[in-house]
């Protein structure tokens, strides 16, 4: 039996997630909605099974609707989202999830209670490229992680109604704690906004960790070439992430520093470099959005938390707002609290991952 | 007539000085100083007519000897180049020139009073590609500065006296100091150490000025990559600096973003790109080095200030400590007081810069 | 008013072909063919209103249809372009138009005694670094054109019809003689076919013309990695086009060796080197296909001569017949004689092209 | 005790032979010799140990010179090599070894006459890019040989006594002689010459072997760019050698096509992409040309046979030769005799390789 799904916003986003439910065989996607008429034209055009309409409500009381994309302005996901849990509907949102940690957390508390699947679309985490990090990381064979540095840069549009932080962040911070896997115990933020612009187009980010992990985040509206590099240090191997390329995007360095003391002088460090060979795996080319819809249906067909779920998400928000907070004073160090989802929690809930 | 030059320590960045100045047709090699003997001996029996010493007064003493260049250990900077002046010698240092801004400012109150010439090692305001992307700024070309972004990492070797910070950091900062013209407003680093090491092999740096400019540095020793890449917005056309392409290590982007108001809602913005050419300007391959090593040569025989004077290498220095202050205190924002050494007399002196 | 298309043949290609006909206002798609039910059941589920049919002679009895896209497998393509011209429809083929240069002539006497458009799908004309790369050459900034080097090169499939001449070639045929414009006078071809399979799978072709210029070839199934790349050396700038570039896929550098005879020895050459800037210009990135798809359109309704009119079909099988005459006589130089069109005539239709 | 070497040649290349044998501890540089003797000034300035002489018959007589190193314009390699083995003195010669196979045949016999040491520096196969990929063919990890494939290409300095096969080919087809390991059968060439110089400046030779095994070289003095790039494609996996990449020179894919017959068509071919990891191995970084001058100290040292010796200088004199050929004859196949050495003995010779 197909699981309904209702995809609410028809934008450039929103068609792609209707694309993907479509070509999932155990999905059926039952609804659009959207305010633009025009575009839901387009969209019927080219699904004709699928019923359209401007009115949410309509959604929410068709009975061959289980699950709800919302794919709209970040302003409205937490009206949208609680509104169709309330209903009984399954939903997933679009990231950020919220625009605070709180809405989240009723969300999450709404779900709970109503028994529903709550899903946030982190993509990245169903990357092939971040699939292969997460288990070469899990596995030990990077060793202690070091460092995980992070430049996201182009040419963005700068946005009307939001910054470049919340804007292009979300994608690093997902990929960030999904394969670091520790607290954040701290968090420094610089912005800079320009051409008389009241949204930042350029920021970095330092994450503190309870350990001597720091990781380092540049987000970047303003410039002239795209990069998406990310550098993982590890005690044992190294990996550098380019998702620019093709193919190789994934590189594991059997690099390193070894430090030893000096026997004579015991303040002396001999410092040494260790330098090995560099393996790119394959990876295989399924579409992550694809498996990211899969996992919206798995989940609700098979009643589990699905990979990335309110608590994905509510980490993802807290790090958003704490950012935030810093840059509007000044790049002050903002110290993070003990979340309210504990890490043992979160981590066997992981051990439903999508397998490789 | 000849210019007699003494180099002090022979190391590896010792025996490229000496090379340099050995092939200027005026200057001599007259003498070279190290602990080191055997070292000493293989230099000499490359340079047969070089005088070569341990011991530092022989050089002050000899009257072939006008300028002395200083290629020792950071932390003996100072000593060395206050005896050499005060012995009436011209002074080169490598960089960083001293380990406090005092001592700078001393060195320079020093050499002003002798009439000496005091002359750091900023190699790469010397290399083509920093001399082309001066006169691009300079020109207007570039248009009002909005950010510049700094990467400089690699697999480095951790070292025993000094941290990341004032081993990489004087390359960027002196290049960044020499690009934006601007008096940077304060300063703020994150840092950390690993490996039982008590030297931090990572730090951020993030540099305000006056106005929207905003300048930021990433500094790596444990990279398993080499990144030697720096972004440059301008209000009209942006640059990247890639040190590492064999010969289009400049290119200008003749791209931006537009913004302005909707006429309509007076609150929005419309922001659209504007993506143009670019172009990679052709660049003289001169060693760097060597335009240093004359320059040195040139403020001597000239009577004249260089281009990388006492003042650049103060205002070096002063970016370290405060970022090194920011870093021991947990990454607060440094206020940088109005230097000693005001803009306008230090730009005039640039005019006498080298000649494209 | 809308033209009416029908797409026969709905494989990868034949997809693409009616996903950019439908987005086309000025065209309306009537009909899709193939012999595979299931195909042409998942076609019509998301373009509602074609007709499908597994019946070619419907499409070409269908007053709707005034014009028929051919992209069956190429040993198809002439009867049905030669059954489609009869029944008075315009015809689109994919490349290569035919299998002999014969067969190409005989559609084009047809397609001109029946006044219908018969046009080949040489999509990589419509690109914009092709069109970009044309007009540069065409307006004499390039100067005298000396070589045409090209490499197309990536593990392809292996496929179970054709070698990786016929395969690959007709990309790299199309845009060189579209480049050049000159008459090739021979050509000379050495493959070798690998893996017991009966097709080759690796190519090298040298075309040879009327003045120095020599254009060049290699294609290859069997590479571990995609090279896309071609040099054009002109007497005054050269051009790298690189069409794995993200973006700055067409670079110009203006660079050349300057030749002169030594005044002391006449027999004697001193050449110099002519480094200059490089200039990669911003491209459009309008779908190629689009326009493609765009000018079939158009031809029918303005009753013109396409960009890649049946022309420009047989000089590409010309070609690749030649080639592979070359190849099975072990790397002999084929003669070529003047073609059946001549020049003067396709130049004169080459300025109805589309605009920049 | 130290092996005498006396450089005759004092340009570009010989300033490199002269830095590397004065470096190795078991060899003494005792003379250079030159037609110019501003050149020779240079040169005792910064070894002044040495004996510089216009006159190559001081060399001859000098009983301390042991074996004499040619780095003089190819014409005169073998006048110098001849006189310089028929005084008993062991015999290096820059590639190509000769201008003619005769002639290279001469110096074997008179060499193997005078049990002197007869070398050719073709210093590629000492690189660490190539001693890897020598050691990945050998040990059969890559499988039998499909194709070799070279681009030698960038703008090169038109020169006024060679042409561009002659300048740039002895590079390829040494490293590919040592590769492949097999017999050629036959050659192909095809070059252009342009700006009224009577060399080419760009050749494309085709090489077939016994089994299917082709290899192809393109060679270009008027590429824009440099490229240096090698696909080795192997039944098992394949290679690609960039020798412009700083440090992942070699890079192995385990990569290929699989075909087998269809079972229900037998006609029909079944092929499949076989795609996996891809390793770029650690290379050590002793320079290439310091290992030449050792493996010519110690072939005198140890009266054996260097692993460039004059088989490896004549099978590539013979490729050029017979490609020239070809060229002059536009591009007809020419045979190749079985070559004067079999390959047994020389492939027993390989076994006293450096190792790795």
């Amino acid at each position: 039996m197909q699981i309904g799904v209702a995809i609410v916003g028809c934008g450039y986003w929103g068609q792609n997630l209707i694309r993907n439910f479509w070509q999932l065989e155990t999905a059926a996607v039952a609804m659009v909605c959207d305010e633009d008429a025009a575009c839901l034209e387009r969209t019927v055009r080219c699904y004709p099974t699928v019923k359209a309409t401007r009115h949410f409500e309509e959604i929410l009381s068709d009975t061959r609707v289980d699950g709800v994309a919302i794919a709209t302005p970040v302003s409205t996901h937490f009206q949208l989202a609680r509104r169709a849990l309330e209903a009984g509907k399954h939903v997933l949102v679009e990231k950020p999830i919220c625009q605070t940690s709180l809405e989240v957390l009723e969300l999450m508390e709404l779900a709970q209670r109503r028994r529903r699947v709550l899903m946030v679309d982190h993509t990245f985490l169903y990357t092939a490229a971040v699939r292969r990090m997460k288990q070469l990381i899990a596995s030990g064979e990077i060793g202690g992680l070091l460092y995980y540095d992070s430049v996201r840069v182009n040419l963005g549009l700068v946005q009307s109604d939001t910054n470049v932080l919340w804007d292009l962040g979300p994608h690093d911070f997902s990929i960030m704690d999904h394969l670091c896997d520790l607290e954040p115990r701290s968090i420094q933020a610089s912005a800079a906004s320009h051409l008389d612009c009241p949204f930042e187009d350029i920021a970095y980010v330092t994450v503190r960790f309870q350990n001597s992990l720091m990781a380092h985040f540049h987000l970047n509206w303003l410039a002239p070439v795209k990069v998406r590099l990310t550098l993982v240090g590890g005690s044992k191997k190294m990996l550098v992430y380019d998702d620019l390329e093709p193919s190789e995007k994934v590189k594991v360095y059997d690099r390193g520093i070894t430090v030893r003391h000096d026997p004579e002088r015991r303040s002396r460090m001999l410092a040494g470099y260790r330098h090995g060979d560099m393996l790119a795996p394959q990876l295989d080319t399924t579409e992550a959005l694809r498996l990211m819809a899969q996992e919206f249906i798995s989940s609700i067909g098979e009643n589990r938390t699905p990979l990335t779920d309110g608590v994905s998400g509510y980490r993802v928000v807290r790090l958003l707002e704490a950012a935030q907070q810093s840059i509007e004073q000044n790049g002050r160090e903002i110290e993070l609290a003990e979340p309210v989802f504990a890490r043992s929690v979160r981590t066997s809930r992981l051990a439903v991952s999508i397998t490789e």
